[in-house]
């Protein structure tokens, strides 16, 4: 490691040099976006002759490929609800996105209203929701463009800072949801605890139709040998009383294509039939046959949990590798930290406050596309310009390395411009 | 033919005999959904295993199993472009259901209008649509989810009404849009005339955003030799000035497999910016994979139409068979008559006025299932009692006749019962 000058001017013309030779490679690399990798996307490439010649029935003998279904295949359904502690006839099988599941309950509780709403919530003066930051940028961009407003809380190492969160809701009905990703979350890759689960699911809220937006996108997703086990957000929500404050979502985006994958709504009863009754006018069911591909593929719950390890054997390496050069490059650097995370799809790296947009900036005149600082706060503005959200997924390990290794130079020249200003 | 007893009282008792013969078969049949048979779906088996090991990207190397591509697959679109005539940069391709991409049309327009709305439309004290009868039902169910008052106009051989459509739009702003099945319309079978078309395209409107939901689900299911081409509603729309007032869909639901097909939405420049807007917050991308599925398959245009002519081969029979036995069992009966479509899905039979619900009951009673009647109406209600959907498609074609005999029977028992009465 560099050990930088203790002279503010003489460090500032040292990364000034650095950054120099950093641009004279001419990168062109792409951190933006948690993309699976195409070595990660052929683990799956089994489906692309699935479900065969022949193999037109489910287990019910249902023809696959006609109308119907609304709820999904149920030996496809079996399976995630497995995997995602719910009671099968509580999941969803859906389309290849669970984002537009969410999307799609919002506009119904824009429209119409959730069990419980005194009226549709675009007839509310005001709808606000709570946002945990760092966050995900697309559930920010579903808020705006349904009117939502924002009310940011901390993350902490067991997820959204419950007490914070209960304070907010306890006494405000326009408060009428917040977003959780439970496990490995998106970016800081932090897991919901228990005992926060249980805060969440059993505080008392002044809107009589709060919901959690409970995404976990990333369940099954893990890095390391210890695969951590979600809170059970449902049974929780329903042993606290209030069965109808969680909306659980997930897909196999992450698992097999993302583009092409299944998406997973679970819920309670009441829940579920709320959301059925408006699915039933939007589709006659979702693609059975991609579904059936699927459940051929997995087999079971097992064959999933499988599955995810050659995943981790793809994409823990980069992750490793993201850990071991920033602790070299800027282990010591005051003010900077970032995330180790157990699963998921992120690092979330903490620059010296004031310079993420300053980072990002250096990093995409040096050829390192990184996702724009911000992003991980409601209406892209982090108050203290400090939080970049890495995602080394898509690029080969090669060019990870080399990629970090640039970021990391953007965020020293970066500080010592700070300093030096 | 039975000719019928002049006296009212013996002919109600030789019905009464019929049907009591034609319950003694014990039949169990189905004649009340649009849906391909299994033999129609076999012909899109080769989509089974497609895009098969090893093939991942599409025409310009993006990998389809990946995030991204929100207009869906260029290849594919250009294949629906040619059929539908409209420019191949104006039509998107989604997921397994126009449906929802109706559904989802109309949800946008509640929350946030459409180009040229002055307002929400769920801000509006009332919002109507002119729904020409018969008509399909789940266009009507949606009007009513979204709390859409409808008005009817009747329908004629070259669609819609236009005089009718044009006399209530022009001076009533709460009118905001109207349904059209433009080709083979379900369920009476009646294709658009280039002058109806031209009409409904340039017919002054007192509200500044109507639409034309232009649902061209059966634009190339041609039961004859007559290939007839749709209006080209967007051309129109543009040349009289009102380029954004079609919005056209259309699937594959009834080209390859009803449940899993690929589906289309056509609109002017303004009309798709403001979809693909909206579409952005919902969605990544649609299933490309399945896209590309189909691209294969199809190959072009003309690779459709051949197979259309396959799904021909199997159900013209079975539309000759319902016009056949129609003809024979009730072509002397008053007050009864029936469509004979040159494609689509659907056979729209009126019976004497006052006994249709009382047909689909003896239907019923006699194991014959039908489409509810009043179903072809808004609400459930056929002022007159006089419409039945039939669809002929789902079963064997030795079971249509059955069938078709059967609700022969129940007619002339109904229209006997009233003439009694």
């Amino acid at each position: 490691m560099t050990t930088p000058a203790s002279d503010t001017s003489t460090r500032l013309a040292e990364w000034q040099q650095a950054y120099a030779d950093l641009q004279s490679l001419g990168l062109k690399l792409d951190l933006t976006r948690g993309k699976p990798s195409a070595e990660q996307l052929d683990l799956s490439d089994a489906l692309l002759a699935l479900p065969g010649a022949g193999t037109v029935t489910d287990e019910n003998g249902t023809d696959v490929r006609n109308y119907g279904g609304l709820d999904g295949l149920p030996q496809l359904r079996r399976i995630f609800a497995e995997l995602l502690d719910v009671p099968v006839d509580q999941l969803l099988a859906g389309g290849n996105s669970s984002l537009t599941l969410m999307h799609d309950t919002l506009a119904f509780a824009m429209l119409f209203g959730v069990p419980g709403s005194p009226r549709p919530w675009s007839r509310e003066e005001k709808v606000r929701f709570v946002c945990p930051v760092p966050g995900y940028d697309r559930h920010f961009a579903l808020c705006e463009a349904f009117g939502i407003e924002m009310v940011t809380v901390p993350m902490t190492a067991d997820g959204p800072d419950a007490e914070a969160v209960a304070a907010l809701v306890a006494d405000d009905p326009t408060i009428k949801g917040m977003w959780v990703v439970p496990t490995y979350a998106n970016p800081d890759g932090s897991v919901v605890s228990h005992e926060v689960a249980q805060r969440l699911v059993s505080m008392p809220t002044a809107a009589p139709d709060f919901r959690i937006m409970w995404d976990n996108a990333y369940a099954v997703h893990h890095l390391t040998d210890v695969e951590t086990e979600s809170a059970p957000a449902l049974a929780l929500a329903a042993e606290a009383g209030n069965p109808d404050r969680v909306l659980l979502y997930a897909s196999t985006s992450k698992i097999t294509f993302a583009g092409a994958g299944v998406s997973f709504l679970g819920a309670s009863p009441t829940n579920v039939a709320w959301y059925k009754k408006h699915l039933a006018a939007q589709a006659i069911g979702p693609d059975k046959v991609n579904q059936l591909r699927h459940a051929q593929f997995f087999g079971d719950a097992d064959g999933v949990r499988a599955h995810m390890r050659k995943h981790r054997d793809i994409i823990a390496p980069k992750f490793e590798a993201v850990d071991t050069i920033l602790r070299e490059r800027l282990g010591a650097e005051p003010g900077v930290s970032w995330t180790s995370p157990r699963g998921g799809y992120f690092v979330s790296l903490d620059v010296v406050p004031g310079t993420a947009s300053r980072v990002v900036q250096l990093a995409k005149e040096a050829g390192i596309a990184l996702t724009p600082a911000g992003a991980t706060f409601p209406y892209g503005k982090d108050p203290r310009d400090a939080n970049i959200r890495l995602a080394p997924t898509l690029p080969p390990l090669d060019e990870v390395r080399v990629a970090i290794d640039g970021v990391a130079t953007c965020v020293l020249l970066a500080a010592a411009e700070k300093a030096a200003a």
